[in-house]
């Protein structure tokens, strides 16, 4: 399907899409770089990608789909780094989790060129980074949110839709900001609660021996908070407003428990209680866009 | 090591238990009793139970173990109704997550025969409940915690930690106190986030298409959102006041996040992240405890 992929950002990201594609038959050549030397070489090592590249145009050059993997702050100077290479004919792709200011970064680095450029937020990672953990299988199963633009050229959108299903997702289109204010209550939320929840407890003096009591329940609610932290600065500093609506948000419903806990009663703590576990108990990942497909 | 089990509720917990002792070949006869006769009766044809009981009198009438696995709130009057059989050669144990609550209702109940009473919390759980889903394995390998009280006979003590011992646990001992204060931290204030957080975006007009957009992150965060609602009401009320101060701690923990975006800046949004991050990162369920063991 495609000559050369272009992957500028060697990380798990862009790692495991580029052994995915690989796996699939649908490259024939992958030549990546990473702002880090010693990932880019890494990453060759590890059979990630075939050909280190010295720059990010250098990466991009000869490409006919590029895969810009890398922090959401770094998109607009990565895009403006290849810009007189991106053509009507190349595929250019992000893989982040906000899609706002990527749009306005790409607005502003492609200019006429952002027609070959397509928003692209696949719905999976790992609490684990670097292109140690870069897995053929990542993508397997997952949602693509693609976020085109009015600029975006028809072709490179169903080509973009096309990788992505062959790579086993299933892919769906959003509006830039529609995607980030679903994501804020989604995701970015809940990473902001989990590491906030483990900066409580730290914050208190038996934190120890609190952290060497704790299950399960915990183990599972708080995994996203191993998560990258500089990648996550980014994307809470990028999504901002959405994320402070949410807590906001957050914030009432907490305190309307407190309320039934402290004066509404057992039952009302109860209803609460029993709407959010009967939500929960019969929400499946994915289910929505199943009911969908069929 | 047991002649007769008697099973005071027939749940996950209970059930759990008991499939667990004949499974160690620990006891020759279980002998239970369920509020609902139709648990009772499917916990009998499950092989959970050997002898059906009409009341939890005669679940406990000829046992030398006594497992009361009852929501917290019934644990009073639970223990009320067998009094008059406990004998300082019977172990009495409950399996509740609060022990403040428990300890108290156990002083009510069963005044001077308290001696033969261990308060038990073991760490584990499941987010769907009943004995349909009763397990012979889930309580191998993880913590129990006893919460003795100043007479608790040394005899009943031991032969709690033994049989907890022989199911695969690991066994420690608290004061009631700190293990509310503890569990109110790890436990009980996730549930409380997660059921808020589910509330709150149900409370918002587009939860649906939210939801459909979920990832893996939100679907372990949430997990525990699934509990049952009647048994964490109890829980919430009966430790409200350790509750609500771990609230209120995480209240200020979210507002130092929220500051650092708004007005610190993003080196004190990482270093926020960061610290949250690289704790739960190296956190290791029971690493403490393993540590002390060996």
């Amino acid at each position: 399907m495609f000559e050369q992929l272009g992957l500028i950002g060697c990380g798990l990201m862009g790692g495991s899409f580029a052994l995915a594609l690989k796996k699939a038959g649908l490259v024939k050549r992958v030549v990546g770089y990473s702002k880090s030397p010693s990932t880019t070489d890494r990453a060759r090592q590890l059979g990630v990608i075939d050909v280190e590249a010295p720059s990010a145009l250098l990466a991009a050059a000869g490409a006919d789909i590029v895969l810009v993997a890398v922090p959401v702050a770094a998109t607009e100077s990565t895009l403006k780094s290849i810009k007189h290479l991106v053509t009507p004919q190349m595929l250019v792709m992000d893989v982040g989790s906000t899609k706002s200011d990527v749009v306005q970064a790409a607005r502003v680095a492609l200019r006429d060129q952002i027609g070959s450029f397509v928003p692209a937020h696949p719905i999976t990672g790992r609490e684990v980074s670097g292109v140690e953990h870069a897995d053929a299988t990542l993508y397997d199963g997952r949602q693509v949110i693609l976020t085109p633009t009015e600029r975006t050229l028809p072709a490179c959108l169903q080509r973009a839709e096309e990788v992505w299903r062959a790579l086993g997702c299933h892919v769906s289109r959003m509006s830039p900001d529609a995607h980030d204010a679903t994501f804020a209550a989604v995701s970015h939320l809940p990473h902001l609660l989990a590491f906030a929840m483990i900066s409580s407890i730290t914050s208190q003096p038996h934190a120890d021996e609190m952290l060497a009591m704790a299950g399960p329940g915990f183990r599972d609610f708080t995994r996203i908070a191993a998560s990258d932290p500089k990648m996550w600065r980014d994307i809470l500093r990028a999504n901002q407003g959405e994320v402070l609506t949410q807590s906001r948000l957050f914030r009432q419903a907490l305190q309307n428990f407190e309320d039934a806990m402290q004066t509404d009663g057992d039952q009302a703590l109860e209803d609460l209680i029993t709407l959010a576990s009967h939500t929960r108990a019969h929400w499946r990942m994915g289910a929505h866009r199943k009911n969908k497909d069929h």
